[in-house]
């Protein structure tokens, strides 16, 4: 292809939205342009690289036996009335009606679609496990798209279902697509860190995140400084900086010491910073936030766990719809105190979690006073029954702990689990920090902003319980499958390679990636230069190699600078004077400074031997 | 592939709704699903052939230079709010307001897109002429989908557009197009009619359509029995069936025989038919509607054509605004008479481009009345003056004939075309039918239903004039640059494929778009019969050569069925009785009756002969 026909519309100066490099080097290098607020035109530079990223996960897709089909980008309302997610999705989700008045959404994700696909011809126990991916449109409605395609609107996803009719077929596809996962992003040339919902401790893990580290990340990674243990800071876990405590009998046995818990006034003192300053310690100093238990009232919606025998739900009442995560009956409000150590916060994730509830957020002040009989701020675990009181394991190693005593002005010291109060749920409900230590191996914890390129994760029942999906096992008996899902953005694979590989000057693809192999540059494009150039060209092209050769009216320096910045990964200079004697050419690798000169006449078998490497 | 591994969902019932072929075999052969009216999905085996399709368009395309991009498939409302379509395109266009209320659009088409990107990098004349294209998804709200994909609403389609200094370059481009259009089509097993816009008598064309022949064709072509003569019936010519005068003086000496005009009363007679009976011949017979001139008038919206000089339009205001197809100044609302031999049809198509007018339609009664004074069913062209009078070139071969008199219940006879009335203008204006004879060799034209599959199409300055593209020339002058677009649609070329090469036991695939080019077919898949089957399947896939193992514990009669409809060009039985001495296999064609014995060791060669044949 000759550069000057090829539609590169390089730019020397950076796009005043630009903030990080992929953004600013897809426009400098005349990859992509924007049509409109999150919306990205891929030029043709850009798309050969885009496709070339479509094509590595096409094929590990269809080595692993998943099975390519094209449902459509606008597709029925109804379906996500089916599911319920309908209203759940809220305004990510673009809608339209049709001239018919007819409800239609431009898919954001097509769990709906699949399984309505898959539910009318699933029959039999033969058909399982089946897996079925599409690499298509895409549109969320973000409410501030950013960073280019790193985080637009309409973007193109390969995502991927699967149906089985057991946990041990669905462990299996999910195993095998995590290994398709990582061979599709090391052939991208990327670094990913595997994120894991729950600690490799806690066994069978259902569901895994490949990240990139990013500084313009949506997520928070906890990562070992020891080990190679990884978590969304949702869900990391880490080990107690504190002796646990077990067993109630275990803490009163270690309580014996502490003297009996004691009213003192706090005089609208109400938050832990203010009572460490107000509560002296002995030699003056102010409290530390950790002698403190915080007690936080939330209110959970969609609560499955059962709350039967909990303490102060005796009258909740629970609804048969199938709003749970696994289609049962569900407590559409509930409310529960959590405790936890004064210095740490509370994941709200992890609560959610453990409560296996579709949200949780802080009580409003009425619900707090109705429930603690006293206003924000004086919440404590001691005589607290009218709702089930969660202990983060953290609660659990202290013996001489302040906290609120349920009424205005009120704190106890001197407090102890398992001697004054207990828990009706003991979890791991705390934040994960910098600077915690690591539950698999203790190491010290840090932080880092990451991006999330791929999501493989165990769906379980939720899509084919509530679409009514069936088959038939060996004796004849209806069963419902089981589902996984798949998904990896093709837009922000393609970003987050060229953060991983830039420098100054510009992209240096990674040749599996690149939109061209290499790029010829004729020093003045014409006579025996422009001879040895095309007949270059062509001998590399004739070998598979995807040459581009400037052909332009330019000086070398604009045409090196272009070079650099689109990142060709092969740069073969001709030029008069190494044509005398035995004509030669001058390589140059993009990541490398030095060039060398090479024979043109074995350039070509050179160069296809690089590419093919 | 395994079969039992590749998802196919063959149907022995045929589905309700299915009336043609394609959409019938595509259900049947498990190759697609309905999702929801006009919204399909197709399947893994559905989804080979299409990318088959798409392949070979994206290769041809590509050979002729053409650059592939990637717009959105939403795309902001305010450009097509630039090029005025954003009203023009009425419900057929489905819309969304994202979440801030801006107005989008699910592409039906991309000029404006594409128009867009290149307005923003073109400045040079040294980047045309410029071709870019894409394939992707297009959404058309279609008010009754059906036949399958061959009219469903979501649909994938190859739209190219190019840039270009001069028509010279356009002509060139548009040549080049249509070339690689009909090595698509060919590749494709296509037998395409190429139509173009109006004769090639005319010379230069601006418009080719690329139809299949379908019984369901949404477009009526007339085709020549003798030459190649092909157009659509909105633009068909043909030899005139009557001596045409071509001056009203050449016409006034041929009427000099005739008897003046003069009026009869015709109470309340106000069709052709009525009039016919009415007016007896003669031997009492009832005159032929050839002796009539009928006279109808019309509506014309966004005239371009200059009409300062016409009759009854002195006080007519030309807008300024960019409605033309050209980009000039239109007439919003103008008037017609259209004169023709009363048993022949107008062709409102061929009226509107005549006029340059955006659409003409029949004029209200009430206009009627105003400008010929007499009600509906009174006109004709003697002494009509309030309007400018076109006539068909029928008419200036009628020198005694019966029109309309212009008042009530009163005709005239013995009217002679260039003696009694003259025209405004005489162009060809009838709607051509079969039975009349080919412009071009005087051959019996005969009608065909048609689907297009394709269109290339100049469009001029229409978009970049009304989108303000410009580009400065050798001198450093602004220039607006000319435009072509050219379109395939997949999904329907894909159906058509189908519809062309089937028989009452299924799809007969040409091998260029076949899912896979072999079918294995064991006689019991176990032992030997296992072994050699699955070592041909190793060897064909090492060739390159795609293959479907029926590994499915079926009958023979089950998987000769499903071989035959979903219509594998070879078909390869593995059975116990052939392995005896030397291993043999049968092969057949599916296209073919007779299957004959190979050796097994050569199998795989000869077949790979066949499929890269």
């Amino acid at each position: 292809m000759n550069y000057s026909s090829a539609f590169i519309p390089t730019l020397r100066e950076v796009p005043a939205d630009a903030v990080i490099a992929s953004h600013r080097l897809m426009f400098r290098a005349g990859m992509l342009r924007k049509l409109a607020n999150g919306l990205f035109a891929y030029l043709p530079l850009g798309f050969r690289s885009f496709r070339k990223v479509e094509r590595i996960i096409r094929e590990e897709m269809d080595a692993i036996g998943a099975l390519e089909i094209k449902p459509t980008v606008v597709v029925p309302g109804e379906l996500w009335k089916e599911s319920g997610r309908w209203d759940a999705m809220g305004e990510e989700m673009l809608r339209a009606k049709n001239r018919l008045g007819g409800d239609f959404v431009i898919s954001p994700t097509a769990e709906e679609a699949f399984t309505a696909i898959v539910r009318d011809e699933l029959s039999s126990y033969r058909q399982l496990p089946l897996t079925l991916y599409q690499i298509n449109t895409k549109y969320r409605d973000e409410i501030r798209p950013r960073y280019g395609v790193m985080r637009g609107r309409e973007f193109v996803m390969k995502d991927a279902y699967s149906w089985h009719g057991d946990d041990e077929s669905l462990d299996k596809t999910y195993r095998t697509m995590g290994e398709a996962y990582r061979r599709i992003f090391k052939r991208c040339g990327l670094t990913v860190i595997s994120v894991t919902a729950d600690s490799g401790a806690m066994g069978g893990s259902g569901s895994e995140e490949f990240m990139v580290e990013s500084e313009i990340g949506d997520n928070t990674l906890i990562l070992c400084r020891r080990c190679d243990y990884a978590a969304n800071v949702e869900k990391a876990g880490c080990k107690p900086d504190f002796i646990p405590r077990p067993s109630p009998d275990c803490a009163r046995s270690a309580a014996a010491e502490t003297a009996p818990y004691e009213k003192i006034d706090t005089p609208a003192v109400k938050t832990i910073d203010a009572l460490c300053a107000f509560i002296k310690n002995g030699d003056g100093s102010a409290a530390s936030a950790r002698e403190f238990i915080k007690t936080l009232i939330y209110r959970a919606v969609n609560v499955e766990m059962d709350l039967s025998a909990a303490p102060g739900c005796a009258r909740l009442e629970r609804k048969n719809a199938a709003e749970g995560a696994n289609g049962g009956a569900v407590y559409p409000e509930a409310f529960f105190a959590v405790a936890i150590r004064g210095d740490l916060d509370v994941n709200e994730a992890k609560l959610a979690a453990a409560l296996k509830a579709g949200g949780v957020g802080l009580a409003s002040d009425s619900d707090v006073v109705r429930l603690t009989g006293a206003p924000v701020g004086f919440a404590g675990p001691v005589g607290l029954d009218a709702l089930p009181v969660i202990l983060d394991h953290s609660v659990t190693g202290m013996n001489d702990a302040i906290t609120g005593a349920l009424a205005k002005d009120l704190h106890y010291r001197h407090v102890a689990y398992g001697r004054d109060f207990e828990g009706w749920m003991i979890e791991d409900l705390r934040t994960v920090k910098a600077g915690d230590r690591c539950p698999l191996c203790g190491g010290e914890l840090y932080e880092k902003k990451g991006n999330e390129l791929g999501h493989i994760f165990k769906l379980g029942y939720k899509y084919t319980r509530s679409m009514r999906v069936s088959y038939l096992d060996e004796h004849g008996k209806s069963c419902v499958p089981t589902m996984g899902s798949y998904g990896i953005g093709l837009d922000r694979t393609l970003a987050s390679i060229i953060e991983e590989h830039h420098d100054d000057a510009g992209i240096v693809w990674p040749m599996s990636v690149a939109p061209y192999h290499v790029i010829i540059v004729p020093i003045k494009y014409g006579g025996n230069v422009k001879i040895l150039a095309d007949s270059l060209a062509a001998e590399l092209e004739a070998r598979g190699v995807e040459v581009l050769l400037d052909d332009r009216d330019e000086r070398p320096g604009v045409k090196f600078k272009d070079a650099d910045l689109i990142g060709i990964p092969c740069r073969l200079v001709v030029s008069e004077k190494n044509l005398e004697g035995v004509p030669k050419v001058e390589l140059k690798r993009r990541g490398e400074t030095e060039s060398r000169l090479i024979e043109a006449a074995k350039a070509a078998d050179e160069l296809a031997a690089i590419v093919q490497a």
